[in-house]
């Protein structure tokens, strides 16, 4: 399995306001990846929150880090701490939190929540 | 009364993030038992939260194993509590809370919710 | 497959206003069947309107006629025309109709309408 | 059963445009009478549509007409033409509906519809 | 009774496209008058739709003519019907009509509909 | 006044989880009774939260029980109280939570939340 | 600027469980004063939340007192304070909040929040 | 007032099911154009349903169009009935309908709904 | 393009109840394929509704033919139409129509509704 | 880029309450701004909520000094930060925080929440 190279795809800014701690959010609608036990497509809405430090994720990059995932075959549980992994990877934020809600599957829907705390240790 | 059993019935899978404490929750919507009194049937959602240890619960054998109650008679306040001590005994999560939300019957509705702490002692 | 007998479970009870075409709708919110080919339950909202003509049908009666389909295997256009059929040959009403709306599966949900005229040839 | 006497509780007022076919729609939000089989209560939303002619109704003797069948002991159906019957008698209207909500009983819910058309022959 | 006066409070302009029929809609959410009976306040919300013919209705006057009923004592039935007639004789329009859904009273809340249509006769 | 006996109308069965703090809800969709100054009906969604210790109260019961209030005159905050007063007595609960929403009247809403804790001292 | 005398007009009653601290809220869906600078009508929903120490405000007198501010002139900020020690001083309550959510101005919204802790020194 | 050039700024595609009547809807969320009286922005949801006969109109192109009127200043009646007549002499459709919702200004909201049908003579 | 192949792909059953016009419905809520213009990815939700003749699309096969158009480049108004074509072609129905709501693209979304009536001529 | 100038166009009044903590929260529905990197207007609603010290922000001089955004570039973190920066600046609250809810771009949304706290040291 050879996922999506963040590092390669992200494309970052300069923190407009690093003097403060403060929140950013983005939602992703229109997750698709693929379940890779039965080959069939998984949707997901994603919402990242993170306290920036010097850098910003810029928006567009990560949509298209996002849309790479397309025909990639991960587990719900592992695809989220990946996500969340990499994003810390590249941005080196203060505090970060992904929230995947996946869609019904056999009757059932499933939430997975993983956070990074710079500064817990 | 023998109720599903949960340690044959249950599938799991290695935690791909054992490092870090993350939650994931599942939401069964369409729980049906009956009512161990009258042998009408009962219906419910229920919500299973969990900080994953070792392993994690897999999917499908999850919906089957709930699907096992179908037929069978029990109350709203002793199903919650079963199924919670079952998943726990073959999780051994780190925490674990189950919200089951029980249809109208006679005008009214009933909510139970019960959680489980590894390290509250 | 020996479904539920309606003639022998449904109780009526005689029109109170047979002088005026009016309409009565019943909802079903839990009702539940098997799937024929694959053994899974099914999940259904079933709504029922139609213009008594001598009689109409006893509220509990036919909920315990709908819960006696829960273990039968059954497919969802097969199931609402006989519900149709059925409810048609009891009651003789002017009109009926039912709306059969059934859960997610495979990310795909259904709804079957069919409807009776008597005076329709 | 002696149910309420509209024609002595029912207050009206002259139409203020009778030269107009216009619509008044009266929703009476907490309609509760008796089940006559079971004596327990039943609930439900009324709601009153009609076309008046020389009439209309005063909205607090309604209320108090509607409030009077609090104890009284009748089914879904009959009440519904019931209470059509005794508002077309006294208001003589040119058009007249009537559409009764009433809340789940046993994973059921049930909406009867009358109406009245003064020149329908 | 000297209600708010539409011939002089009304500002029109010319419709901009009078070879078509094409309908203007204008909610106003917070209306209020005098209930003429008990001198409480009445709330509602006022929908007005109308085809123009040679002119239109200008916003903000319509709005400080139904600011002008804050202190009038008037009913549902009638308010409703007099608010068309004073705009039909100022605007002319093609067709017109006005709903009112007043707010709830003793547990029961209203709704008026008057039409008017030039060319029915 | 003469409210209805909650010691000799509540049936309950033995808690089937005692080793555990967990928490039951029971919502009474279809509370009403008087207003003892007016006479006229009142209506509220009564929740009821509560920690069993030794008992559970058994739900039917509690449906005739809370019935039992359709025509007693009793204030809001009075009624709140007293269902509070009256259930800890018989169920002795560890904790215990009810709060009452009151349809509107004259515009306006209520709701009246109260609290009982065993160990608060 | 005389506005309404908040010790004249309010009427209270006796606690009925003056031994416990519980919480009271009442709901105004229907508040409408004018805006001092332009004299236009201003609307908004108020909701009251407090815990009684010996007395209960009267709903039917709060409605009244609440009305009597239709024709005064006083900004958002000023009333939201004016209702809280008004209140405050006829109710000696143990805790208050009054949030006054206003109507849509000019594409902006607007919600004042004030509290009053008896005990906070 | 120079608007927008329609005919230079559409871009169009061919129909790819000529042979058929169907219904294309596109639903513009973000319209936002000036008052011609005040200078203040308005803002509406634009809904544009049409039948294409030989082409059909692409969608950024469509866009771009809309966002050119960000800084004029036109009325509501006015832009609905010109977005209409422009897109008709571009894409010479079977029929088409503008649904225009503006959002509120003093407590009233609009919505003005214009419709082309070709062959209407 | 090779789009996929519907008569490979599609499998059928008996209709049940030939003998009645009665409708089925299949939401398709999780549809995804490419722009053919910028190859980003874009999502619908499908609404299928027919009234069978002699046979009927079999749920599992139409979730696989409609997951086949994941990767393909394919326009809004040409893949509604398609969908139709094939479905027609295969099913052979009395009437069908195809419903395509697509996700919001630069501010805008659309629709796209296409029918087919078997003895429209 | 020279933005508004919130000194200049930013109106105050007295706090009517100062000795209060209470909290005045304005909400912005209509905020539209370009984007600096593709020139495309971005949408938002923005939420300020405030504690105030010696004076409060005027609702009219509010709006205006947002519309003025109209026509600038500048980034969702970087407008989020500078809107609290200019208001902290111009009023000087004990506390004040601003959610800006950015619309749909891409199938992602996003939120950016500033906070500032007098007395953080």
């Amino acid at each position: 399995m050879s996922l999506p190279d963040a590092a390669a795809m992200l494309e970052t800014f300069e923190n407009p306001a690093p003097e403060r701690d403060y929140e950013i959010q983005h939602t992703a609608h229109e997750f698709t990846s693929l379940c890779p036990k039965t080959g069939h497509p998984d949707f997901a809405k994603l919402v990242f929150r993170y306290v920036p430090d010097e850098i910003c994720v810029e928006l567009k990059s990560m949509k298209l880090w996002l849309q790479a995932f397309r025909n990639e075959g991960i587990f719900y549980e592992a695809v989220t701490n990946k996500l969340l992994d990499d994003l810390v990877a590249v941005l080196k934020p203060r505090r970060m939190e992904i929230v995947g809600e996946f869609s019904v599957r056999g009757g059932m829907s499933s939430v997975v929540t993983a956070r990074y705390e710079r500064d817990a240790s």
